[in-house]
């Protein structure tokens, strides 16, 4: 550690690594507000371009030694960087549209990513094997089938507007979160199902598991959430300090995923409900300056967790030592052909459940505007083809484990993972602007005008933050909308589950643990007074 | 890394170990913020206990094997729990009560660090080599002078108030930063200065070198925080996105720290002079609600970081191993001889320079209200007897380097050091609530009335916050009361200094960087209109 005057070199290497990670993601911060109004980047290819480039340079200083200055470390990202990404996922959803939209993104995630599993699987099986790469076993080849079906949705939801299409965002934005919990869940119980024996019971063993696991993991996340809430709403931290209120509520936001992965739940699902909970009822008990504080804190965190992580990868991706195993044993065509062979398959697969799934779920459907146009269907099939961090660390997790990278076989699978995400993520993320400007015309041309009228209005004024949710709710402007009651138990069964649902929420829930309505009276503070509990919020 | 279904539990260390701190906490913030009104508790105290139980728990529950579950590590505490801690102190510092007493604070901090550590390092050289401990060199007292010198005043801090004795608060509060940047250049310069041949040269090379060291540290800091202020106040990025302007405050701020320690320079103090550019400028120049999350977050950041540092340096106090080297060679009472001695010295070194400098420090004041009272060199010299993180982290760095902890002599400091840490936190931690109510008695009367006829105003107010600097600052209030410029100019040459810095700032500095009054225009933001520019701001 240099603490002050001429410490030896050799002491530099953490904070010289920390240091100009730093300084990356302040240029990546530059840069992608330099290039919001381009037509074809955006902040994560951004970052992921600037890390390619810093390893490049890293590479040719260290005259081809190492490429990156931190190694991949699988705990970093699932310890550090994933839980306030998926954290602050779940403060910010629109939660009406979410839980509106539940059984269609609940069909696409997880039976959707069965479904895409199930052929990327069966495809590597038949398609891979031809390729002679070396032993792979049935548990690698359906070990694929779960990587490449974590999906990562980054690049369409900053492209796409929450406030413009609602129901487009949280389709696409739902089913990303739950994919990845299903993608995670899925790879952990290939990697302890024994595969030596395959029965019938095994298999509903399997899949009661996988149930199990999900219901656990949300049920966590909702006790945490409450108990957050309840804790808050007691202890009343506000009266001393603003922040233990926030220390608190992103401790126990940590903690919830913590106690998930201890407990062999899923951390992701459980954090994403926490989340939820925590934007419907904590958020509500704090003081008027938490919450300001706890929105913005939350999306910044989230923020530079994701800035972080794509720089990262770009970095990684130049790691020297497993080109040169590969490029040692295989011809440069064959790792070429194994990545697109994959891709094909990703294609192929996310095609196969998008399009036959939206049939269904339209078949449910009665009026027009809660079908999903053909185009919506396109702009969901394009946004679940990008790969990411988790299929990187997914791999990681398979492939390198414990020194098995000197395996040519495993370290083709990295360099191919790569590969997919570098692609993915550059060509694709580079035409999904350009394709959503052409699939929802009107879309852009109200955002940029609006941009140049009145650049920052609904960000700085306070009183909006404190009036709606953290997620700035269009709860009652959508009331307003909805049909008389009887029609409506006809038409959609899942909007009288919201109904009675709000009824119980008015009745127990928000009396016990707070929330909209129920924030106990702080003398002094504008919450009483500017809070329109009944009014209608105007959608813009 | 256990994501999902039944990993090995051997992979567990790492979720288990951050989980278990975060889960400690929370216990902290609960207990800390139901012991708020205690007579002698106060957090840092509270933390320290906590951590000490855990690590009682912990050495019962493996047998006696290990009792904490992280290892100290100097990089952890100086990468990432100090620069919070540091930068959050000179965000929130009230600007004009510490540059106002900057020169006493100089005086206290670096001529009364330098008494310090000449007092105890020569008592150390009189004293500790008539214990017999083994093979100590002079580089090795020099060094126990330095690391003794660095105080913690965080648990006085607490029980003063910032509102109510401002000139006070900001002499202990000032001291207690550059105090600790100066130990640790001190400290430095120590391990890397040749002891062989001293010469008059060599030792005005000494000071020469340290003088460099504050000016280029604060430069750097003042430096970073101008570029922060100039590149969000020209980019302007609240125009698209909040997160962006957060998010390049706290990476700016962080990297002022890392390129000073990478330049060789103080981190502690350009990090300090980076918060206090920021909070005069940069903060002035982001959007409504940028202000209100940097306020806070920073502040929760900064209290995140105390609570596990005490939590951390509790648990570590019952490390076995070196308990156990140092049983085996000496005998219980060596252990305690050595740590009194050196807590004599420390009390006998800060008396030798608080007393006498308070008294030079009185002979250049005119009013009674200027001087320092006897009762507040009382507060002063008790404020400084703490030794903490800082003391505890250069011990390490001296005496466990490359495992040299299997020496016994080294050992015994390290063990020493933490039994003086354990004792002045707790025993003094303990009485100075009782101390300092006895020697200012009107003031917790009134905080008390306070707390019970309005809990939160101050805090949920929002107004306040945008109205007011982040550290709520008192600049116009104390304008008022300004005696005419001429008498001013013979009565203080410090205070004319101030006002012919207010005139440069606002003719020159202001203009460019930003900072009250120059923010840019937003439309629909309540910024230009609830400021009240020039109408005086009352003291509570």
């Amino acid at each position: 550690m240099g603490l002050g005057l001429g410490d030896p070199p050799a002491d530099y290497g953490p904070i010289a690594a920390v240091g100009l990670f730093v300084a990356l993601m302040c240029v990546c911060i530059v840069v992608g507000h330099l290039l919001e109004e381009n037509r074809w980047m955006n902040e994560s290819t951004t970052a992921l371009l600037i890390g390619l480039g810093t390893g490049t340079v890293i590479l040719l200083a260290s005259s081809g030694k190492h490429s990156h200055i931190l190694v991949f470390s699988e705990d970093l990202f699932f310890i550090y960087l994933l839980p306030p990404i998926i954290f602050n996922a779940g403060f910010q959803v629109k939660k009406k549209q979410f839980f509106r939209n539940f059984m269609t993104i609940t069909l696409f995630a997880v039976v959707g990513t069965l479904i895409s599993f199930s052929i990327i699987s069966l495809g590597a099986l038949g398609l891979i094997s031809r390729l002679n790469i070396g032993a792979l076993e049935l548990g690698d080849y359906l070990a694929l089938g779960a990587i490449f079906s974590a999906t990562d949705s980054v690049c369409t939801l900053q492209v796409l507007s929450q406030d413009e299409t609602p129901f487009l965002y949280s389709l696409v934005f739902g089913e990303g979160v739950v994919n990845d919990a299903t993608s995670v869940v899925l790879f952990n119980a290939i990697q302890n199902f024994d595969l030596g024996d395959l029965s019938t019971l095994k298999f509903f063993q399997f899949i009661g598991n996988f149930l199990y696991l999900f219901g656990a993991s949300t049920l966590l996340g909702v006790a945490t959430g409450l108990l957050s809430a309840y804790v808050i709403k007691k202890l009343y931290f506000g009266r001393h300090s603003t922040d233990r209120e926030v220390a608190i509520m992103m401790l126990m936001a940590y903690l919830s995923y913590m106690l998930a992965e201890l407990l062999d739940l899923s951390g992701i699902l459980t954090v994403f409900f926490c989340g939820i909970l925590m934007s419907h009822y904590t958020w509500h008990n704090v003081t008027e300056s938490s919450r300001v504080t706890t929105k913005h804190a939350f999306a910044t965190l989230s923020f530079i967790s994701e800035t972080f992580l794509f720089l990262y990868v770009g970095m990684d991706a130049l790691d020297i030592e497993k080109w040169k195993i590969v490029s040692e044993t295989y011809s440069p065509m064959k790792s070429i052909a194994l990545s697109s062979v994959i891709l094909a398959l990703v294609l192929v697969a996310r095609a196969a459940f998008v399009f036959p799934l939206s049939y269904l779920s339209n078949l449910t459907k009665k009026t027009p505007g809660e079908k999903i146009s053909i185009r919506q269907q396109a702009i969901i099939w394009w946004s679940g083809l990008m790969r990411g961090a988790v299929s990187i660390a997914l791999t990681y997790n398979k492939f390198a484990k414990s020194g098995h990278t000197q395996l040519p076989s495993n370290a083709i699978m990295i360099t191919s993972t790569i590969i997919i995400v570098l692609f993915s993520t550059i060509v694709f993320g580079l035409l999904t602007k350009p394709l959503i400007r052409l699939l929802i015309p009107t879309r852009h041309l109200t955002r940029e005008v609006s941009a140049l009228s009145e650049p920052s209005s609904p960000k700085s004024s306070l009183e909006q933050v404190s009036a709606d949710g953290p997620e700035a709710d269009l709860e009652n402007a959508v009331t307003i909308r909805r049909p008389p009651s009887l029609r409506m138990l006809l038409a959609s069964p899942t909007r009288s589950v919201h109904h009675y649902w709000r009824k119980f929420d008015n009745a127990f829930m928000r009396p016990v643990f707070g929330g909209r309505g129920f924030v106990p009276f702080v003398p002094g503070s504008p919450t009483e007074s500017s809070v329109p509990l009944l009014a209608p919020v105007s959608e813009n």
